[in-house]
């Protein structure tokens, strides 16, 4: 294990996140948090101008921020995207309060005598991997994950407790999958005999998650039935996703909790499904799309822009459609009025 | 491991439920059962008067209701609430035949050197418990249960196998944890950087799971990004509920099948969000609401009672939107012939 | 384990599927593939019509379709239903390829004293077997899968890795239960008290999956409040399912992702829901009745047909009322056009 580091000078912080400091850079905080809770030992950050007022308060020691302050009470990092700026401080910060322990092939793993690990992984009591597969260096897996015959899994992955990749699917490096997520499980195929009695397609392909993905708890990323289910480079799943077989997921996607996606779909580079968006089968769906909440899609999306509802359709649309949907007692009610004053005028204005 | 026990008088029973005896209370029952399947050794109740009809033919030995009857074939267990009192019945017959077994610390269980358990905790094999964790008394792990390092874990809770608890949360007392729940895994934030690459924000908080809570099975409660995601004393939750980071549940609320509460919600005392219910971020539901299945939630609601659809809205006015909308097609006809009536009377009579 | 196995003649393929071969039937292949991927050591086949121009151009060494072609340079099996003939062809091919081990009680799996196994079962390090259970022939238990006490689990059953059957369930034989996935959990039963404390009802029946039955992952069947739970035999469950307690599912039944069923729902043979259906408590619903996805179905459905939408109704129905919702903000406005006309003519004409 790396030793736990303590502190950190507020100038090494700043250059972990490319900003520039105002006030006294030697300076040492010990921990990340909100404006409104820090202390002295604290660097916080202020991104959204709607918390401004939570900066004049703060007993921060140190804060990043957009805009330099007329303040001398805490030392600044002046950075053009604080949040991002922040995102790097706080790695550096929680790398050094909760460092990897690197303790080998613990007694109580089981790693079959075919498999090869790189230098430095960390195979906890528990965990199996299974016949052939190959694991590069660094790679932890914690209690009870599970690493089915011939996976490869590349450098400095992470597998959370009792997560499962199932035989012969590729994970890269600098991947994170967590707590009891499943990657490369049968997908659903059957096909109906004479007698509508279901018949199990194999489903003979498998998975492949790219560099620096993060997979939330409780997904599902089905292996292909015939060739590859795909996450690309850099895209992140929360949790209880579920992916079925042959999806092609692009880079910087964005799947947020209980989105699920049918088979074949293709999403494009830095789409975002937010939670509890369904898919049907075999769509594509255009890079830079954003899909509303709950939305509901049954044909492809070609353009990049925000969509919502079920069917999802432009998001100013779907809006006025749910404005107008809440007014249709009202615009039922009108129309009987209307029929009436219709009549009385079409029968020459008696009632 | 306690004695299982095989039977109960009539009399011993009510007491546990607050009920009356009517009839012989010296009678014994083994167990529990509808009142249409049960026989002269089974207690049964009736809670919804549209079941009388199987009271009268009923072969049940006891029977816990609400109003005492004319009738001599079964003993009478007569309580203002007949469901609740048959929950706490049915609670002293379930740990009698299923008493939890003690077996102190199992061989093939794992439990770092630095960690403390109370006395008469029961570690199944294959569960670990990381370092500096400490757990209270009569703490069950059954296999493959994780508990991280500086977890802290409450008297009498279960952790059902294969449930994991990510380090440094703390989970009270007579908590039940479902298997492949898990606890304090990573809530889900990115800072996009220039090029749109998602930079992962550390989450450095935890989760606070209060006393008497019972979380389902394939559930994810995610630590806080800083600081506690809390479920509140008494909550329940049902199966593949997804509570994401620094939401703060009430106490006695119950999220149902597939719930998925954004970022920072606050859910209130009481509330029921039935299932596959879905909230934005950083909304405030206030105590006692109610919100129907399916319903999509985007902004505070302020007022007790029932809500439902997506936008949700007030039941009833929701239910008559909904019947409304059945009528839309007749609805956009009659608007054609009103047109065509209206050109008719401004054409002045003539087609 | 038995031996690997790898090449089949066209011939024997045919045979298991119960085509007609057309050319060399002693020609041999070594996998499957799609038309557009195929190989001369791959079988292929043409199910969908639309895939017709992919035939012409196919390396395949052999191809199942359904009409004879004039083709001499793949040898061709002809069956009625090429996908299903394809289905068959697979499994074959799919055995042959990833024959299953058979590792007896491995060191490190734990077995109770008082279970019993059939022969050929393989036990897997951490794989868990309580007291009493009971296991048929051929029973694969994949490391972490968990066997509560009492269970009974078929012949040729597979538990993947880090699923869970809790006590006293009943799993039938040529079952496939997926990883990280719970059977026989609780059930969600609370009575609230005169505070609104929720009381537990002990959830003291179990959970019955018929034989035949696939399970996806991350899936729960929650075991019966009294009585049992129940999944009929050849039902397949995608992903994420929730199934609760009392259901009782049919025969040949698909549960796609995400869908969730409540309390003591019946589900008719041959009935499809598709992903993300929600289904309220105590419904029936017919056999071989098809919901559309994300449908909400508040009261039962009672003849066979498809259905969608929420509340879902008959879907042609459905598809129209969706369809004039997108007109609904046009109508609206047509609606005051229509006023405003109608008031001109009240008035006599003027403005």
């Amino acid at each position: 294990m790396s030793e736990a580091r303590k502190s950190w000078t507020v100038e090494e912080l700043a250059a972990a996140c490319g900003g520039r400091v105002v006030g006294d850079g030697t300076r040492t905080v010990a921990n990340v948090a909100p404006l409104d809770e820090a202390g002295p030992d604290d660097i916080s950050y202020l991104s959204d101008p709607k918390w401004s007022r939570h900066l004049a308060e703060t007993g921060a020691g140190a804060v990043i921020l957009k805009d330099e302050q007329d303040a001398a009470r805490y030392v600044q990092v002046v950075a053009g995207d604080p949040y991002l700026a922040y995102a790097r401080v706080a790695q550096v910060i929680d790398a050094g309060l909760y460092p990897r322990a690197e303790i080998g092939v613990a007694e109580g793993a089981f790693v079959a005598e075919s498999a090869t690990l790189g230098s430095g992984c960390s195979i906890y009591p528990t965990a199996f991997v299974g016949e052939r597969a190959r694991l590069g260096s660094n790679v932890t897996l914690h209690p009870g994950a599970h690493v089915g015959e011939d996976c490869e899994i590349g450098d400095d992955t992470v597998i959370f407790p009792n997560a499962v990749v199932y035989p012969r699917c590729r994970v890269g490096a600098r991947v994170r999958i967590h707590a009891c997520t499943t990657i490369g499980n049968d997908g659903y195929g059957f096909a109906p005999d004479a007698e509508k009695k279901l018949v199990k397609i194999p489903q003979m392909g498998w998975t492949e998650i790219g560099d620096d993905v993060e997979i939330g708890p409780c997904c599902t990323v089905h292996r292909g039935a015939l060739g590859p289910t795909r996450i690309g480079r850099g895209s992140k799943l929360d949790a209880l996703v579920v992916v079925a077989h042959n999806v092609q997921v692009g880079e910087d996607v964005r799947l947020v909790a209980q989105v699920g996606i049918s088979g074949s779909c293709e999403i494009g580079d830095r789409a975002i499904l937010a939670g509890q968006v369904g898919l049907a089968g075999h769509l594509k769906i255009a890079p830079d799309v954003v899909l509303g909440a709950q939305s509901g899609v049954a044909s492809d999306v070609k353009k990049p822009g925000l969509y919502l509802g079920s069917p999802a359709m432009p998001i100013e649309k779907a809006r006025r459609i749910v404005m107008t949907q809440t007014k249709l007692p009202e615009m039922r009610q009108k129309l009987r009025d209307l029929e009436k004053r219709l009549a009385k005028l079409e029968g020459g204005g008696k009632d």
